[in-house]
């Protein structure tokens, strides 16, 4: 499955999430990770982001797609690139 | 066609670039919008948002699919609702 998951998460949380859904996908954008996922990873990243969010204040929305191919995308500009803070993560 | 938007716009124009979607989709999250266009309310969205975007510094992604019926949605936790610096534009 080709996923899209966009995250507003609290700056106490932000960069435990960031750092998580980095492992499993892609990095597009500040807040804003893609690719695809087989359903056991898409489980273990579901239980370790459950683990990390309080669900009282932070926003995650994820988008699911049998396929990329189901999605065209087009990207206008520059990505900014990782910023400084993210660095620890790299 | 079902749209997301999402966007990483430098702070001197984002302000316009958040107004400009707002009238054309639904606010998300903090940088995502989303819903359905029309080819001429797309083209019209497309117009207006390259008069503002500075390539060499902004950043937009658009993923477009057939309906929303190829996208699966979940939502986890809540909302942050518009900020207060949205509130010129409510």
């Amino acid at each position: 499955m080709f996923y899209i998951i966009t995250y507003d998460v609290n700056e106490m949380r932000v960069n435990r999430v960031k750092k998580l859904l980095r492992v499993f996908l892609k990095w597009d954008q500040n807040s804003v990770v893609s690719g695809d996922l087989t359903d056991s990873q898409y489980l273990e990243l579901r239980k370790e982001l459950d683990k990390i969010l309080d669900k009282s204040k932070d926003h995650v929305i994820i988008f699911k797609s049998r396929s990329s191919k189901f999605l065209e995308r087009e990207d206008i500009g520059t990505p900014r690139g990782l910023g400084e803070d993210d660095a620890l993560f790299i």
